[in-house]
This record gives C-alpha cells, structure tokens and sequence, in this order.
C-alpha cells in the first residue's frame, strides 16, 4: 500500500474564535487529498463525470480530532487506499503537523452515477488504476 | 421601498482565529437574507431554476467592513431592493449588531440562464412581484 | 432522554457542484444544533468561555450519510444527549427531510479548558442543568 | 510594482449547486493570496500577532465577479500592492485561469492592534519590507 501525502497551509478562513481549525474543514482537507491522490494515478473528476457519470460521495467515516492544528500551520495529510470493492473504497487518512498526529479517519467513499444519484460499479479502468496502490 | 429584516445567529464556523466572524462570511449572511427576502415575496430560487432556467448571480459589490461581529451574536441582515432593471438587481444590505452597524454592501445580482449560463432577463411574473418593493 | 428539535435551511453555500450539500457542512449544522441545544438549556457558550473557561470540542465521530439533500430544503437536526460523563458529552444526531433520514451521527465532545486547551471536568451548574436531558 | 502569483485549484468545497465557486470564496482565495505574498517578503502572520501585536483586518472590497470557476480549474491569484500608507494597505488583485479574467478586485487592508482591536501604525519594519513591492 502506498501512502500519499498532500501538504496543506492552514489559513484563517479555516480556523475558528477558539483558535484552532474547525472540526469540519479537517473533513475538506481531506478530500482535497483524496482529490489529488486520484489526480496522480491520473485521474480527473471533473472527466470522470462529464464522460463516464462517475462521480465519487463520502459515505461514512469515522474520525478522531486528537490535537488542534492553528493558523498559518503546515500539515501533511497522508492517504492510504486500504480496500476497493465494486462500487466502493476505503481510505486511511491523517493529517500531521511535523511527525505529530493532529487528526486520522477511516472514509467510505461511494461511486455515485451522475444521472441518477445512486450507487454504481467503478469504471474497469479506474478500478485497474487504483489496483496497484493497495 | 421596503426594508426586509433576516436574522442570523453567529455560530463557530463563522468566526476565525482573530476572534471575530471572517470577512467572507458577511457575503453568505447577505445571500441568505436575499434569499429569504425572495422567498416571502413567494419566490422559491429551486423552482426559479427548474420551471424558469433563471438562477441569480452577483455581479459585483461594494462592501465595508465596519465593525467585527463575533462568536454567539445575533445579527440582523437589512436589504433593500433599490433598483431592478431587465436582467439585474441592485440591493442595499446592512449588517447590525443590536443598532449598530457593522458591515455595508451594495450588491449587484444578475439573472442567469441555467442552460447557458449567461445573462437573461429576469421572468416578467417575478418583474412585477418585485414592482412593490423599490 | 428529551430529543431537541432545530430546523436548518439549505443555502447555495453549502452546496457543491455535485448538486448537494456539501458533506463536512452537516458537521456544521450539527454543531449549531448542540449551541442552540445549550442555549435552550440556559447556557451560552460566550459566556461559558468567558467566566468559566469551559469550551467545547468535538473529540471524535462516526457519521452516515445516507441520503443527499439539495438546495433550498428545510432539513431538521435532532440532537439528543446519550451520556455525559465528567469531562465528555455523547451525542446522537440524525438530519431529516420531512421524515427522510439523510444523515446521522455519534458525536463525542469534550470539555476543554480555554487557557491550556486541555480536557477538564464539565462545571457542576452546567452538568446539572443537562442531567435532565439524559 | 511586483506582481505576485498564486495558484489554487478549485475542490468541490469552493463550488456550488449552480456548478461555479461559490462568490465568497474567491474572497478566501484572494486572503490566501495575500498571506503568501507577505511570506513571500518574509512575514509570518503568527509571528506578527504574537510578538508585534498586529493583524490584518479586510476594511472594505469593490468586487467583480466577470465569469465563473469551476470545479477541478486551476486558477491563478495576480495580487499587487498598490499603495501602503501608515495604518492600511491597497491592493488589486485578480483571478485567472489561463489567461481569461474571472475576477478582480480592490482590496483595503487594515493594520489592527491584537488586544484592543482598533486599527493601529503598521510596524517600521513591515512597512519597510514592503515598501519594494509597490
């Protein structure tokens, strides 16, 4: 399994009046990992929509908030695609400051079909893409 | 003109690090007002947009930054429709705190085909509901 | 064990191009649904801050999103207290359209001081007020 | 006048329902502009809070929104320093992809004094370190 990691500047738009990020915007880093994750094997989401109605919905996670991240930090956050099944996919994430675990989440990822907003198979080609990276 | 009032309660995701709401924010409090100010004219955006391929964009805006809301305030959003022409809407829009003013915009909203994408006059049938209140 | 009630509007911020509400923005609603819970108690989180330095911090989540909603919908949180113990609390909190569940969630929250930002024991004024709710 | 650029690539959290950025985040986007460009120069915002007493507050914005991002673009954020007096900053800064305007505004920034919240002469050295870029 490979793990990718994606920096990220924490600005004030994602903190809050208690002085540390907002629980929630751990959520959006997150999934601007998981964004650019697919972008390195080679995937675009907005080519997997508009020609294969792919498109990719958080179906659960479960997450742990252990130590705040503050304005102007630097973070990791590091992914890891723990199992892919047909219409479904299983990530590790932790979002770092330096070696010290600030975050960490399981996420259920569904493949969604645009039309119709329900669950669909991956498409061959990108379930063959994601193959090697767990 | 009519002045609509909307109240909005300041919650954590509002505020930054700094203490007080951050500045973008001001412009959601502003667009839900709008929204708001529709809807008791008996206007609904998702209908607009589906039965009339008409959905609203701002332009532009001037907007000043007098005073920080904060974490926990009751605000109150006041628009004014000041004037509406084919395809745009000009709106006046004070944020309070109490009677205190705390941010002043002049916002600009253009009427947008869904198709598109670009601008439409706005539906004669929302023209006129809109005739009693500048 | 009281469920408390709060109603939500969906506004063009929190959705996305996917056409839904944008997934960590339920986090959002949740948590203005705990502030509003507090204050229906009697308690604002201002002042807890101010005079006691006591505030609040999600500790951790397992959340399902099980249906998307859309713009303009008027969704409910309920948000009931499950457990509180000396330093956490232990929520439950399903969003609903109409009777639809769209989204649910197991929330713990801790007390955290504001001057160490460490775990601390829930004030006794305030742990007696919620004993009622559980 | 230095001209500085700054890319950012537009997540599903930037976007909305209508299929664009939603308008107030080019706000965000522009502030991170901003933030970086003071990195640039040398300027930690930390730092300048902690052990200068000062931050910067947006004091007003003329704003146009001339067409929209969507998702998965990467943009670039052109931000010059136009004018810097004792207590303020000007800036214009605009939004691109490729080499198509999609935004651009005019920014007034405000030095404000951490504890007391009011606006306040921006540090000798700051200004210094500026005074090169416009």
């Amino acid at each position: 399994m490979t793990e990718f990691d994606w920096p990220i500047r924490v600005y004030y738009e994602d903190t809050d009046s208690g002085g540390v990020v907002y629980h929630s915007n751990y959520l959006n880093f997150m999934e601007r990992a998981r964004t650019e994750w697919l972008r390195e094997l080679g995937f675009e989401q907005d080519v997997l929509a508009a020609d294969f109605q792919c498109i990719f919905a958080v179906h659960s996670m479960q997450i742990n908030f252990r130590k705040p991240a503050r304005f102007n930090d630097a973070l990791a956050v590091k992914t890891i695609l723990v199992k892919v099944s047909g219409a479904s996919m299983l990530f590790e994430q932790k979002i770092l400051r330096d070696n010290e675990l600030l975050c960490e989440a399981t996420v259920k990822i569904a493949c969604i079909d645009t039309t119709e907003f329900r669950p669909r198979s991956i498409p061959s080609f990108l379930m063959t893409g994601m193959q090697g990276e767990h």
